[in-house]
């Protein structure tokens, strides 16, 4: 893995979106790496501009020094020796449409080793490297992708073919929350009650209305709260109008008979929220705290509350990575039920990426997406 | 269940001990009722003074006029109708010494509907009444104690006929934390770190320590320490020499090879016990939070922390009742390996009963126990 | 639950249908009981003839001298003292149509005390006795039926109560295949084959779709076949065009890229149909097998493909009765996406329920109904 | 994995033991290989004869051409780049004793990357190469053994270090039946019986005891009947006594109050064996199936007993290789207590290995281990 290709004259090259700094974002020019075995080289169909990209071009994040991007389908370019299936066993051959993990699971860590995937301990070997390191495109924010052997990708269903979009963010906040919702252990029936309409939101509602699950969404802003109905939410709650915890809590209670959620979930991002979860669930209910996934803020908090209500409380980031093949099953049946197309409002060449990081900040779109083969 | 026995003239009666205002405890007499069918009328061969009651007494709690005492083992002087086994199928007759699920499971709750017996919403329905409502005999301070037909009970292993003073406590903090870690879902080979060596976290170090589990246990008192060994504990961290949350969480990580502990659990009953326990654990680990029984103490909490160390929190109060079953089994295997005698170190027959209230609170006794057949 | 009532002059009776012998088929009399404590008395709605009436019928069953019945959808007509809430909570009061649990959970057996309510030793306790013995209504067909207190029992979603017909079979076919799918972990994503649809077959394709997975039906009639794609089926098999084990499971390993179904069902009740399922599976596939409900039929079977194929086999016979509200729940939700109401074909007053009981086992009916207050 | 190394003058070489036909076997020469990123090539420390390599040996088996050998402890003598620690994070270096599975675990399979590692496809990919092909030492029976970067490896812990033989078949039969045990759910208080005393059989015996369970063992020779005592069996069953599938049953039933076994074993390595233990079990018992590893057998088998009885049953074959951790550390827990090491009856130098597997095939020592380094 640490070898070197010589570069030479008439090599293909590709080019990426690398970052040094604050707001300092440069166009890369590499050769195209060859594949090592079980390790396969694609052209970047779209990528989209997640919450985190921005953060890293902020500045507000340790990743720095980099290539970009994280969300994205991929067209498959060379196959490295013994890729002769996807990570489902699924045929793929060059030219085929993929959707990656954008985290590596090592197989060396003690996570891994003990089938903790999720908990990869070297997660971002790769995808934190410096562009100059074999093999350059790190991450899918480039003409091509370089997809290890050790990242599991499935091949997209023949239905999303025509509509990649749609599942360009299936390896982030879909599978996100489908791990997230799995280990709560939703069942058919069951009350969730989710905190916030973001990207992360939406996808949990989908996916537990499909399980079965009755959906109570609360938000504060109308576009997301149209949103939250268009994406299955049974009820919603309007923070501006139940403006206290005691409100909201109350306004569960009556939508549940008086017993409040089953599950909550949390993917607000508010430390705050947290607290409030637990008082929108019933006894014995169980809590997927997501949205707070970086700790540096304290909040007042009543651990007895936790032990007289008989929560659970479980927490995600990251998924077992065979998660992203439910993801696009998911996606390829439920793709005409909700407008998932909906959720990218402007597409970017790649060579205008410091354009759509502007309008992403500013909030002029709401989610951006790159096509650099259209470039 | 509302009917009134008769007083008749030669009745037999028994006494109790009621409980009306804070530190107002007296003996009352009750005519001994004949049991419903599926119910169990019992004289009580032992029963303790736990902490709860500790509380009753001061009046820091809102049971009130009622019948005192929950942990106990009690002889069956009288079998309902169609009880001819206990709740594990095994036969009884009268003579035999059962130890009682100290609440109902009531069946007609929603929670019991469901099977989630140990969230009951009429545990205490029996347990807080008055005395001058039959049978009377609500709570094991007594001569006689009740055994209703929604109280699960349990035949006492024929290795214990001999030491019912090992199993007093058994309905109680034993059943409580084998729950909570079979919750948990503690397996061979796991790390469990304990906080707090009071009678929960004594046996919560034996029954990790039979489940295979590698055992530290946390505390500050020479007594309580010596103690942890004797029940198991592998390791112990006194927290007068690791005086702060960082040096105890840095002796943890010693003892795991840098890791921290694949389980924590909370039994220390102080709310900031909560906090330290995310810091003992490691990335993944479980916790199981027992201690904080009481809502109302706040402390500074940061939910990042939760989700970036993928933390999943389970909490226990109560236990399904089954468990008890196996409690008693567990005991009967290991009385001869951990002192569990050595728990109780004061006997009174039952009409010294405020004297032992009095030693108790004082902490002249470290836990008392009542005899009150040797009255 | 042994006290008679005392037959007066003015008492409200109701009648029902009692077998004492193959095909002795007689209406009889008795006085409406008034409830005990937690227990209701209803009128009964609609009630099917499902198999094990026309087992019983025929004398092909130990039940005998009984009332006949077990799917129901009853109205309240008495509520016995507390009962304020069907057994998940939500407020009942009399004329409400409810689906009973057509067994009971006896809550003193072995198994009850543990939890596992689908094994109660005592489930058929009251529908076996003669309705010579109070409350008499023991079994739905009749214009009452007795609710026991260990009886759980739901609510009719508002969305199912203009056609009770739809939730009819919820207690029987519906509760138990999803009971059974739950067991086997059905996951998004995961490939279902039924073998049969019949009405167990249809209800299971149907959750199973439901819950993600993507379904695939073997049948052999025309009929059934079309109404399997009705209830969802993905694919289905014709077991005459493919006639031999290998060709049904050639077959599915090629809707399966190969590797054979994630989840088999057995509901053909056809001992030979459990060695062919093992066939059906994929490596590591989980099999339910509910089909063959009665011993007394060997088939040849090789253990160790079981174990070469790392298959795990579970088994439902009854369920845990909560599960009966998620039934409804999910008929509340799915009443216009599958065609329920399609499964009976034939409706009788109570009266005609011989003819009801011949055209059903002549086969001139599929499924049919009664309707006892329609008389 | 595919570059070779260049034979040189100065190389050190090994030995190891090919067949290549039907008690055909012979010693070969090779250079000792250089480790590849995250591999390990080690010298062999001791390495058993277990049934496996009789039928190989015999031709009665697939494999041929090959290394033989499967159980192992191995010292380390060159670590790969990258490796600092076993595959549970514990630091290790030259000199080190590790126990390696013995199959590797691709990653590339879709077994694999849905984490359902002990159904591996590839899982002999090496184990079965000629040794011929580079690194050569594929199988621990020679002085050296080659553990790919895909296999994982743990330490010997300390309490093992004098003691190596105690855990040279931790990797086979303790790891399977560890990984069966759990996969059956077992708690404390089951009642578990198990069919054959064997190799796997008393390692059963000793973790379910360990486990907190009761342990029940049928076998028919007096060795083992008396080993089955030391390794745990609380009670024994002899069939030439027992000498009925009925006798056993209700043999098991009285020891178990009536009611048949919580968990039942099958090792015996008979296909009838497989029926018996459903008699065995009692009405939702749960059957772990493990001793018909080759199909070819068919018994008569009714698969309505299955359904009555509410069983469920597992299998296994090969395990989740970090359960070899957690046996290791069982071992050292419970090294006194049970006597592992008379397991082994007799010790060769490599140089005798066919002296040794004659001796086992004509059962003249039970259990042989060779000691490579001893040569």
């Amino acid at each position: 893995m640490s070898q070197h290709d010589q570069p030479t004259d008439d090599a293909e090259t590709g080019h990426l979106v690398y970052i040094d700094g604050p707001e300092s974002v440069e166009f890369r020019e590499y050769e195209v790496p060859s594949p090592e075995p079980n390790a396969v080289v694609t052209e970047v169909e779209q990528t989209n501009v997640c919450g985190s990209e921005l953060h890293v071009w902020r500045g507000d994040h340790p990743l720095m020094d980099c290539v970009l991007g994280h969300e994205a389908i991929c067209r498959i370019s060379e196959l490295g020796e013994k890729v002769e299936t996807d990570s489902a066993g699924q045929p793929v051959e060059e030219g085929d449409l993929i959707a990656p993990v954008y985290f590596q699971t090592c197989q060396h860590c003690e996570f891994c080793r003990r089938g903790e995937f999720y908990r990869c301990a070297n997660d971002y070997e790769y995808a934190g490297e410096s562009p100059d390191v074999w093999p350059h495109f790190h991450a899918p924010w480039g003409t091509h992708y370089y997809v290890h052997s050790t990242q599991n990708f499935y091949k997209l269903p023949e239905e999303l073919e025509e509509t990649p979009g749609v599942a360009a963010a299936a390896n982030c906040a879909l599978s996100q929350v489908m791990f997230g919702l799995n280990e709560t252990g939703i069942e058919y029936g069951d009350t969730v009650v989710v905190q916030g309409a973001g990207g992360l939101g939406l996808n949990a509602t989908a996916y537990a209305n499909e399980r079965g699950a009755e959906t109570i969404v609360i938000e504060g802003v109308d576009t997301r709260l149209e949103r939250a109905e268009e994406f299955g939410a049974d009820h919603t709650i309007d923070f501006r109008e139940y403006d206290t915890v005691e409100a909201r809590a109350e306004r569960v209670r009556e939508l549940t008979d008086g017993s409040g959620a089953d599950v909550a979930v949390e993917v607000a991002g508010v430390p705050e929220a947290f607290d409030e979860g637990i008082e929108l669930l019933r006894t014995g209910g169980r809590y997927l705290e997501m949205g707070n996934v970086r700790p540096g803020h304290d909040i007042d908090f009543d651990p007895g509350k936790l032990v007289r209500k008989s929560i659970d409380v479980t927490t995600a980031v990251e998924y077992d990575p065979w998660v992203l093949y439910d993801a696009l099953e998911f996606l390829a049946n439920t793709k005409d039920k909700y407008p998932y197309e909906n959720l990218l409002d402007a597409e970017y060449p790649l060579r205008d990426v410091e354009t759509a990081l502007e309008e992403s900040e500013n909030r002029e779109v709401t989610r951006a997406t790159l096509v650099p083969q259209g470039n």
